[in-house]
């Protein structure tokens, strides 16, 4: 059984000569690029993915070493990343988890797309034994990159890219998104709430289609108007609050894909004097406490485990990390989905 | 004149002979440390800084190569990084500033003072082609670790440790964080407030002595039960107040040493039943908008071009990276103290 992998896994030899380079000109840019035209890098870009080429354990060992240091990277400029307690608390759970094995989270900063060549660049260069990966966009380059390097990766979220799809040697730890917003909608609707909305997530992200997923699961024929899409900020509440009052001023519920989303939905609804939750009920998603106890009034909300999913993500890499050579010997190591559950305060 | 630092520099074997170790092991507490009994790495240190041992630029050189990436240390933990305002401006300032460079920055988190080991041993890995340094505090072992492997460094504030006094060699970027103390307390007495007290950061950071240095340049006898130490943090800051008022209850003006550390005692003020500032004046001290523009009310604080002195660090660095190895060659690089200016609204 673990033999047919090694026979059948493409080798840099057909990467080269689909690419119609030189090996030694792919071997540069599946170990970084440098050095190498940009139309050279980009032919032999395209055969590694078409192959699905993957560079071999011992190869990648050779260039990466041990660094005792493991890249974290969260695929959000750091505007949002240092104002919203999420992230905050993910990485929490990586550094403790981390920590405990004595090997150094590296946070590698992003501000815009074009910064992503460097990230990748970096972790190419030896710099670290494996990536963590968060907050994935359906265009951010961040997985194919790794892959073409071979690094040991684990996301934060299940990946979407459809290329990633069937792909079952891919780890990640979840929240049950789909299932909490069904808990949440129902919740509404056991108090009598007729004309609910739903504030989404930016819907490139899989978590913010899971959660409208699991809207629509329990509101078949949900009225399209009251469907707004956000971008987890209090200010994309805001701007998604006061969109649909315009649209649907008879709604008495919204559920907001996250906490923050929702404090931004309370401060219009109390600026266009609706009572929370007497006229309109709102939910929120996350329960970080920094914002679902501050809000007033406080947000009843789905609780996901945040600091829980950054700790197993990190315990996923290392075990992945110290994995033997001989695929005999190998532990199954399989992605993680967390369940949640609905935390009732006061705003429904 | 240049000869003579190369003359009077003390070198690895003087190191190896002053802690009775080979030079061989010399070199390698020197590069990080690994392989080597604690007992011998803590005489090498020893050996270090006695004689203010630094690594030659090419010996540095071919450990660390060029990484294109800076690291960046901020010596606090992940919680209080991700909640002030102020550490995300200062790092987009330097992320903005190396992207131009397309240099990575690698933000090498810590949680506890038993993490500054590992950062040591990643600095000294080759990983990076500098440091960033800042929100050190007397006790913080990192100066001597990079003085030790001999990276380029440039400071966040000015360096208080005693053993760095004399050392001009040694970069930094601050504010006057003395003259802007001075401002915000002539405010105060301009007012015609008599009973002023302050909020101090951690006594034992450099920022919050100087602050607190230039209170009592402006009220030379001040009644030392008017000055309690608050720790940067709103949850500080309303303890430090309520402690204030039990003291002091007919104090009239409160000037914070940051606007977090503000807006805590400005949350106290109210439950106390304190009108702002018709009772109790108070000023701040960043001018973070996220803060100072959303207490009740306003808040009258000190502005410091937080993003700017990230901005200069990254210069600083990427300049001292460049510098030629011929000293006559070398650009002369200094210090920078970037001056503050009051911002006044509602609080005082």
């Amino acid at each position: 059984m673990h033999d047919r992998t090694a026979v059948s896994r493409p080798t840099l030899e057909a990467v080269a000569a689909r690419a119609g380079v030189s090996r030694a000109t792919a071997s540069r840019v599946v170990n970084g690029g440098q050095g190498v035209r940009t139309a050279l890098v980009e032919r032999v870009r395209k055969a590694v993915d078409e192959l699905g080429y993957v560079p071999n354990r011992a190869a990648r060992t050779l260039v990466t070493r041990r660094n005792d240091a493991v890249g974290v990277v969260i695929a959000e400029p750091g505007s949002r990343v240092f104002s919203d307690p999420f992230f905050a608390r993910h990485l929490r759970g990586i550094s403790k988890e981390l920590a405990a094995h004595d090997s150094q989270p590296v946070l590698l900063l992003v501000e815009e797309a074009g910064d992503y060549d460097r990230v990748g660049r970096y972790l190419a260069g030896g710099h670290v034994d494996g990536a963590l990966l968060f907050s994935l966009h359906d265009d951010d380059p961040l997985p194919a990159i790794t892959r073409r390097i071979g690094m040991p990766t684990v996301y934060g979220g299940r990946p979407g890219r459809a290329d990633a799809a069937g792909d079952r040697s891919l780890l990640y730890v979840d929240s049950d998104n789909r299932g909490g917003a069904r808990e949440a909608v129902r919740h509404l609707v056991g108090l009598g709430r007729r004309r609910i909305a739903h504030i989404a997530g930016p819907l490139d992200q899989v978590a913010s289609v899971d959660r409208l997923d699991g809207f629509r699961d329990v509101l078949i024929d949900a009225d399209p108007r009251l469907i707004v899409e956000g971008d987890f900020t209090p200010g994309g509440g805001e701007r998604a609050m006061a969109e649909l009052l315009d649209r649907c001023p008879d709604l008495d519920a919204v559920f907001a894909a996250s906490d923050l989303t929702a404090s931004g939905a309370l401060r219009v609804l109390r600026e266009r004097g609706r009572r929370v939750p007497e006229d309109v009920a709102v939910v929120g998603f996350d329960d970080v406490a920094e914002v679902a106890e501050l809000t007033d009034p406080p947000l009843t909300t789905v609780r996901q485990d945040i600091e829980g999913m950054g700790r197993l993500m990190a315990r996923l890499l290392l075990r992945s990390l110290e994995e033997p050579d001989d695929p005999a010997e190998r532990l199954p190591l399989s992605s993680v989905i967390i369940p949640t559950r609905l935390v009732c305060r006061a705003s429904a």
